[in-house]
């Protein structure tokens, strides 16, 4: 059993992470963690506040001398701009406080959750609720992920994204269904932080974000998360909630602004007919293992990896946030408005393949905890590697 | 808390279904959930077993006189074809029998759980596993699906599904985002079972239908499930397991051959500026209701149902069981074979759309009852009356 | 993760049993589930009821062939008097039936679920409620706790329970802490089913029995359930609900009629200066292991299994049902009346005991699941092994 | 639902609790909130540490000016003793620190999780164990249990507790049920922390303390757990794992160093007959209100609260840290040695009522969310006030 949740506010002190069920025994490399939550950081068309902050993950539990305990751990991302924020977001009452010095806010945005939680929480400041449904929240979530990922590469697995669309800009067909190994050469040689391996394509994405900011647009786009080195036999197709392919979809459907989730040929498979859509089933007697020449099916097969890539996709919407105002209604006196900000993110799509990665990776590490039970990182490997062991042997 | 799962081989006794966590006083139409089940069975394209069955729900607890009690409710679909299959899939050993009489499988289907499952769970007879992967268990989805979508309909909630693309065949654009009335409108008036808008369309998908049947083929597509009525506040964006939308895609992907989940404006919301994907907030003084014009947000924002229909689509993958031969391996000797059936369905997208329809019952209910308490109906009627009174007062 | 639920009411059909995550492979002996069954309908003091039934369990669904299949375990006890309730217990609505017809009730019994049942869940009728709260929903339990048994049993754990005390007359303190296999035999040669070990305690209880028949009355007691060949390990100190002691302590205490829980030593144990209380560790080099002379600890230190004997012991409060009447009030015209019944059990502490012995079943299967994984037997079983090996080698 | 679950090690940076679950709106009095950590450290009998420490609450997340937001309330509870531990305590490796700077102890203490733990996560310094396994850890369960006696003291309810024993001494049988007020009163009025109502028993426990503390030994006790103006029909008898009683159990056998719970009468009811253990129920028409002249069941029947005072026992071994020598062996070498610590706590039965009033807290605030729904403070008090309405009327 796997548990993690995150909690804080976008200004508050900070987010917090737990995450319970790793084994004991795991080294943890800081220096990973705080990569990951500088790569959620970068990308071409963040706006300022990513300057300002440059993440790092503090343990406050469950991690010493480097190597994790098996109790719970617990970890806090500062929020850089806390002490600007002290007063809106104190804990405590402050006396003889304005409006203003608490910066409550009564205009919800559309496209947030800023109306549809403060008519849930009753609360016509909607700051109270802006605050925990900001995007900022997965910083906390890349540092789990982190975590997770650290376990699951004890086991050979690699998780890696790039960027398939941003807006109407899309990269060609022959770079949609890249090898891991492409995918992770981006990471190191794209300095844009695109992420995209159509080099051409990346041009057209970049004069995109360029032009959409200029007009005080946004975009949105399309990210493929895939994971390698996945053992067949995680999830499974007995109990409708513990299928594989549906935990996936629920942790990706999480990230905000995500809207839809493929598996594989996802959309595309259902135009075509099932003659061109299954993987034929081969076996390679030297490696002692079924091989498909084809992955339409993601690595997925009836809630069941299958021992191919796992390969996901994300659409996400445009940031809700734009210069160029949309209308809404003021939840106190409900006279009309237009939403408008200063400054902001033309684009995150990079930021969410990243984020996908890590709640891929939590999904994966939560089905590893089950599968293979054990509740230290040698007992673990030997569940593991007993178990390949019946795999190549079936 | 509400939980929901189901248990049963496709050739066994029957589907179980277990429901914990309905109100008490809850009148249950045994004939709606038939009614159900019955839509679940029909649908161009269906093959022969369709014919042999006539699924009934048997209530084997949790009911009495017509109402639930508060406890659990369990209850058995009868698989009709047990008869010929007492001894293939009897509880109890069956002594002296071959393995033809035990209808043992060696083979395993590409696209299936068959052999990933058979992997999983350590056994050469492949039936071990297809007989619980099969989409025959949704039958108790259904089932028990209706039953939670009896409690949301006394809430106001009305769940209906079409279809949007059968294969390569699709309806036109005007039929895509049709109000819930026009959804409700085709399952009375579609005799043939494909629950279509688009006429013309629907001329072309049996077309495909047939012409797949013809070359042993199979088709999948894309169904529309709507929900009207819902509230605002389900769910929430305070933790990533708590998202409405989150849920609902793991709800989704978890029905066989679902391979893509998209809310709202989904895939297409991906391409387009932000200033053309959210939409605008104003407020109808008149009925105390913030509206909006558009839905592309699909009634969810930052996670929480806004008040708006909750618009889900799924895209299926073709049945992969073909009369076409795909090729495979059979896992006793690793020889190639070619996996070829008979007979069977061509196309079952009509009746996944009934599986999503019970889906979104079984989540909606669940987030009704997190969010409205309540052990009785009278209760739970108080809490959302109460709540509705908040809303229209906010 | 296992998943054990039951439903069904004490009139209605029979009890449904919901059992997910045993591993596939594991062979189920249909013979030791219905002995454990009529084992809970013997002892001393038993009324009519129990001659009436004689259970036996039919598997549903998630075994074939006499082995698990990994799929969700269904299974039903038969009410065998269903048939002389399906009016007063049809699901259906029964049309032109009286109240007697229906056995309406609307007199709360003192000591049962009735009264408090009936407000939760608002309705006069408290037959909705005793049906479910009866105690004859633990034959769904029992044979639950029959297949998770035999789980553990493939494991090496032996589970038996004996009783310390029928109310006023307790066992010698010689037989309190009776070595495992000391309470298997007693199972074996108490005819009269009060399984105790002091024969001339149990001469005591079966008097007390009889005298409290005569005047009306009931009798509660003592059991003890132990657990032999756990290994150390299950549970874990690191979160408060993941300690094995207070997950026993939950499950026991849903035992109906059970009120208090110890764990060794327990009760007494508080009373003692720690010098007595704590057992001290010693090494075992020969069987390379860590041993105690004493195990007032009962099995558990810190939450987590030290390979000693789990040892708990279960107070039950007397029957409810009296012949001889309580007070209580009817809950339509709120007048007193006096609630007696005819008949009935006047001590039904051995069956408790069989049921505890059910729970510590399911809680220790659960604890397996946990620590070693695993989707078949063979897959569990090597991981078992390879950490017995570390626990060997530690 | 409600989660609630704690991190951190014993001297590390601190206790970090994560409480999911409350609804907005909710007034936070952080004084409430240390006064229940100070009480957990005062009491007769207690060593240095406590002086060292006083425990203060910093909320890291989800309360903004004094309310909840409905967001994760985090919040840490630092250990003083951390700047002295910040070698033997760093998450990161520590480079060339001998085993005395990084306080390895490879000597497992009988009564603890020491040994088993150790086993448990394959780790021959225990001290990865014992931090986490310490009951420092209970700090953090009373600061969340003092956010959910926050919520619950909205509805009417008061939760305290007092000790019945330390040791062999033991209160008058007059002051062993004493009504809540009264057990209200001893906090305010007993200087010396012990909490025990008979001042004749406070003078021969503080003497038993004494001699204790002379002898190098430890004490245990019994605490009696109090909640008053609990509605009727929390928890629910239709499934096992949702019996009050059951998850009363689980949480107070969860408190380090318990060893048995009873609910009302508990042990004591066992050796009565039925007729002296039943509440008989008679109708108060004035208040509209079923009551009960006594209350032996201890204000749950069937698993549902009754409405009548909530009373439980929890019997707590000896700390299992004496000064007085224990038997034990090295894990390395498998040498015995004597286990001795030079000073400790001699008796934390007090601090154990305080743990155990957190806990009731925390399964009463949990019980309320399912019951009443509700994401904000007045819509639940809305649910709440129209159940109490239906009860009124029942």
């Amino acid at each position: 059993m796997l548990r993690f949740y995150t909690a804080g506010e976008s200004h508050g002190k900070g987010l917090v992470g737990f995450l319970e069920g790793l084994p004991a025994g795991l080294e943890i490399d800081r220096g990973f963690i705080d990569r990951q939550l500088r790569r959620r950081q970068l990308g071409y068309g963040r706006g300022g506040r990513m300057a300002i902050e440059s993440d790092r993950v503090e343990v406050l539990a469950g991690v010493r001398h480097g190597r994790t305990l098996g109790s719970p751990v617990a970890f806090l991302v500062e929020n850089k701009d806390w002490a600007n924020w002290t007063a809106a977001m104190s804990p405590d009452p402050v006396a003889g406080a304005s409006d203003d010095d608490l910066r409550r806010v009564t205009r919800p945005r559309p496209g947030h959750a800023d109306l549809a939680g403060a008519v849930k929480y009753q609360t016509h400041d909607v700051r109270d609720v802006l605050e925990r449904a900001s995007a900022r929240e997965t910083a906390a979530r890349v540092a789990g992920g982190a975590f997770c990922r650290t376990l699951t590469a004890c086991f050979g697995v690699e998780v890696a994204s790039h960027v398939l669309a941003i807006g109407a800009a899309r990269v060609a067909t022959g770079f949609e269904s890249l090898p891991l190994a492409a995918i992770l050469a981006i990471d190191q040689d794209d300095p844009a932080g695109l992420r995209v391996a159509d080099a051409e394509a990346a041009r057209r994405m970049a004069a995109l974000i360029d032009g959409a900011g200029r007009d005080g647009d946004t975009l949105g786009g399309v990210v493929e998360v895939v994971a390698g080195g996945v053992p067949p036999g995680l999830g499974s197709h007995v109990q409708w909630d513990r299928r594989l392919d549906g935990r996936i979809a629920q942790a990706m459907m999480s990230i905000p602004s995500a809207k839809a989730v493929e598996v594989g040929a996802g959309v595309e498979g259902a135009h075509n007919p099932g003659s061109l859509v299954h993987d034929a089933i081969s076996y390679d007697a030297a490696a002692c293992r079924f091989t498909r020449a084809t992955n339409r099916a993601g690595g997925v097969e009836g809630g069941v990896s299958n021992g191919e890539e796992l390969r996901v996709r994300v659409h996400l919407k445009p940031i809700p946030t734009l210069r160029r105002p949309l209308a809404s209604v003021d939840v106190e006196g409900k006279q009309p408005f237009d939403a408008a900000v200063e400054r902001g993110d033309v684009c995150a799509v990079p930021a969410a393949g990243v984020v996908a990665e890590a709640m891929l990776g939590v999904v994966l590490a939560e089905a590893f905890v089950e599968k293979f039970g054990g509740d230290s990182l040698a007992e673990m490997r030997r569940n593991f590697d007993g178990y390949m062991e019946l795999v190549r042997g079936f």
